[in-house]
């Protein structure tokens, strides 16, 4: 089996990089506070072992107990804890297609056989979803949502539905969900459901990739097999527990950075409308472009093409994908150089 | 089953804490540096996947090949990858009795059975150690060198015979050799034994337990599967690395604290002795002392009457061990604090 291929890294500065979905704008001032006040004498001891006070915050962020929390590094973590301590080899995991490509890479890790259920034209979830996976004996199923590479967005209440139906664990990845354009809060829901797993991650709307931090919030009854059994003693290092907690207390900046990303997706969207490029309605801080047949050139050649001036997008080799393009929303100057960039290869055509 | 139990936190700041064998002396002033020059900024985006220039700093170190290192978050996630990448569930892990107490847990966690040798009374090897292991067919064998809980330090050539013999894989932990006290690298073994995993931890001789990083040294084809493979895609973040590539540069400071350690570790042992208390020798930053019938309390009393009067060292409820305690080498202040403690507590016997 190949393992998880990593986003492209650009090979110079000069790059304008929208292929991985990071956020363009800094993290939240507070994070430079925090830093300048770590002492490295504080770096000599272990870390706390659970980040009770980060699970704190998240708890009371969304309502919920500290015992439906658990922090861990970056979302990646999550799921491979979610697989490893609920999901024994040969058991199998469900998912759509297409969807975020980590999920199949984790479940062949565990050696445990995919059930693929392909999304509808408008990337939606087919009727049948549920009794599909129930009926194939899943014992986890993956769903991103705002979906993934999509954007799209599906309703609570369908969501809620799912749960009920599902036989399985639902693992529910809101890893976009920060960059939803109106109020939306599931959190709620895993006091209902006993099968639903939220993942969150500061790595998007918190502008922290680079700091690997993210959690779940689940019942109890799931939670603490992963927080006390299966997790690394100390998964979460000192400084990154500072780091959060000074960046998940300032709910204004993440909200602040969203409104900017939002208006440039809505913006670059309409001019690559005018381009003759369609993108699917996004709740995310990326749009999919599908390149028409009107362009002369394929998104494959189209990708390279951008590379080549030093713009990167995402372009996906697979069913269904291969005549899009993913593009994750930029500064607005990174948005206008991607445009007039493209408008500069489409005169060619 | 249950999960490892992280070592105890005291609950105030008098506590002198010689339970979790951290290093007393601050770490690298080179950490400030780093930690001052880290622009938030940097942290919007993944950090290198595979922290390559912390690699090449081990590689260096230790005169081996990039692909000889992966980077890992502690030894902890090194141990883990181990046995996910390399032991199917049912398949057999090898380990001495007594020895770090997390290698249990791991294996549990896989569903993989555990093949215990006992240590001779001096805490050396059995001749028939490798063959025994041989028999019953062990994937996977766990040595920690410098041995815990005792300390004891087993010569290179042994090391090599046994990787020799051994048909599984040996994972030599070398959590603690930083405080060997004399002229001791192992590292070269991994060029003539392709079985053979080396684990490092900047945990313990770098005063780094908060920064969660570790690393591990072996033939390239043991380290790829886990590199590529089954690592979490970011397992360390962009802030760890760069203050982990300062503290390998700084080997002075390394060497300094560990000399000050080991003065330090030999006084008080020479001193516990003097209070008719006999410590194994030691190689690692603490000692394993014997509590003598001669002394009215027990080691589990003496460790409570410790606790009481704010002195935290580690005692283990187990056979063979439950007459000894377990003490980390403090500062000079902290040691005397200890015996001070001790004497006070060994007049009213």
């Amino acid at each position: 089996m190949a393992g998880y291929a990593s986003g492209e890294q650009p090979d110079n500065e000069l790059t304008i990089k929208l292929n991985t979905n990071e956020n363009p704008y800094p993290p939240s001032p507070q994070v430079s506070n925090v830093l300048s006040q770590i002492k490295p004498e504080s770096l000599r001891r272990y870390p706390p072992a659970t980040a009770q006070k980060f699970r704190q915050l998240a708890a009371e962020l969304h309502g919920l107990d500290l015992k439906n929390v658990i922090a861990t590094r970056g979302g990646d973590e999550l799921l491979r804890l979610v697989i490893t301590t609920f999901v024994d080899p040969g058991e199998k995991i469900g998912m759509t297609d297409p969807t975020y490509s980590l999920y199949s890479v984790l479940a062949q890790i565990q050696d445990c056989p995919i059930v693929n259920a392909p999304l509808l034209a408008d990337w939606t979830l087919p009727e049948e979803f549920a009794q599909s996976m129930n009926d194939q004996k899943v014992r986890l199923t993956f769903l991103v949502n705002p979906h993934a590479p999509t954007g799209a967005l599906m309703p609570i209440d369908q969501i809620s539905k799912l749960a009920s139906k599902l036989n399985s664990i639902l693992l529910l990845d809101e890893a976009y969900i920060d960059f939803v354009d109106h109020h939306y809060q599931t959190a709620q829901l895993v006091k209902e459901h006993d099968n639903l797993i939220i993942l969150r991650t500061l790595s998007k709307g918190y502008s922290l990739a680079g700091l690997r931090f993210g959690y779940g919030l689940a019942d109890q009854s799931l939670i603490a097999p992963m927080l006390h059994k299966t997790r690394d003693s100390y998964n979460l290092d000192f400084i990154s527990q500072r780091v959060a907690e000074a960046a998940i207390a300032d709910q204004d900046h993440v909200r602040a950075n969203a409104k900017k990303v939002i208006l440039e997706r809505d913006r670059l969207r309409a001019e690559l409308h005018v381009l003759g490029i369609y993108c699917a309605d996004s709740q995310a801080n990326f749009l999919l472009a599908t390149i028409p047949d009107t362009i002369k050139f394929s998104a494959a050649e189209l990708y390279q093409k951008l590379k080549d001036r030093h713009v990167l997008v995402r372009y996906f080799n697979a069913q269904r994908l291969d005549n899009k393009l993913r593009v994750s929303i930029g500064t607005g100057e990174e948005n206008d150089q991607l445009l007039s960039t493209l408008v500069d290869i489409l005169k060619q055509s």
